[in-house]
């Protein structure tokens, strides 16, 4: 499978610590299949300037695209646009581009701007800011890495401003079936499937139903569909056989 | 903050793909944090045999404790094992302790051992067998290095058995409180009190409730309750003085 590659960083202690269930992982993952982007890679750290710096400075290096979510806002454990303008040796500026859309945004609400919106309008020299719908305050795009908050709804309003910037391709299509059969009486055929379809990822995940049974969802991934579509059909011959 | 560390690894294509939704990054940092063991990072990685030796190399290092979950089953796509064996350069054979709980839950559960299961039972030779309750295939620990299955339910049996080898320490407590300030307007104050109480971990995370009415989480983590109690006395003074 041909894609282009992202990784996610996620700069938070409250996922670290529990607090708080991540809902950005898979929203983003799906989200870049539709674009034919393959992520790669997830870290998860804590908000601290120099691990951010190198986590940073190591991803956009390896992939197409690296997104980090959290740590933008006024107080002081958000410090990730700050620790990126260092990653990127930049300056870290009142940025007038920002400022623009979030005097915009306090108009188009009807509201009065306040200077203490200016805290929400610092970020790397040379970024782009990303338009939020939700709030106002921005994300940022530096090269390509994109910067956006870590409570979903936002971060949700500033991917849609990224897309903005990813590169048409085919989509990464899914085809997934659920059989009542143990996983390790599939593995034999299950594994021939995916030597001679190499362009496909073919994973097996057991489940255990509302009522108890147990089962295993095969899953098959790639952007070729008239290969998806194929093998496919003999993984249904494989079941079918297996079922007598 | 004093604690122990650990970190956690996904393996797990269906991760990246978006497919699941990871449900053990919240559970275990969790239960860690009863024992007063702080998460310091995950790592999420493909079904990848040098990722895998490379990334378990790398934490096993720098952590006290590292969590891996996905990819011990017995099909293709299962090859957190053998990599792990890899990475210790240990021998994987079929563990005769392994065996032997896979044996007793069968015979417990009244039915046959069948010679398909030994599949279930390989394993790098210097680790010990984590005896799972639930599906009977056991996971692994060897040296500081817990290798859990991915299903959520399987995940959380393997690690009570884990549980045994946590050190005893001093919980880590948390503590929070919701208001109806804006983040921007506590900012300086919060600053201030997380500075004058330096081993009290604080965090704030804006929200919007059910009625669309914006507020901030303000969350303080420590394992020492005098501080934690004095800390959140002050700020509940602070947040009197900003509410009036």
């Amino acid at each position: 499978m041909q894609s282009e590659t992202a990784s996610i960083i996620i700069i938070g202690n409250e996922i670290l610590s529990g607090k708080t269930q991540d809902l950005n992982i898979q929203y983003i993952a799906k989200e870049l299949a539709l674009y034919g982007i393959a992520l790669k890679e997830v870290r998860i750290i804590p908000d601290v300037e120099e691990g951010i710096i190198k986590v940073v400075n190591d991803l956009r290096k390896q992939y197409n695209y690296v997104f980090t979510t959290g740590g933008i806002g006024p107080t002081h454990d958000d410090i990730t646009a700050e620790s990126i303008a260092k990653a990127f040796e930049d300056e870290y500026i009142l940025h007038p581009e920002a400022i623009k859309l979030l005097k915009n945004y306090v108009k188009n609400i009807k509201s009065e701007f306040k200077d203490s919106y200016l805290k929400m309008a610092y970020m790397p020299k040379s970024s782009v800011a990303l338009f939020n719908r939700e709030t106002g305050a921005p994300g940022f795009k530096i090269e390509n890495v994109f910067v956006m908050a870590g409570v979903p709804f936002i971060m949700r309003a500033m991917f849609e401003e990224a897309k903005k910037y990813f590169k048409e391709a085919l989509p990464i299509l899914a085809k997934t079936i659920d059989v009542y059969i143990e996983e390790g009486a599939l593995a034999a055929d299950f594994s021939r499937l995916q030597k001679k379809y190499s362009s496909i990822e073919m994973g097996s995940y057991p489940f255990k139903d509302d009522e108890g049974k147990w089962g295993t969802t095969l899953s098959l991934r790639g952007n070729d569909s008239v290969e998806l579509d194929k093998a496919m059909d003999e993984l249904k011959q494989i079941i079918n056989k297996l079922s007598c």
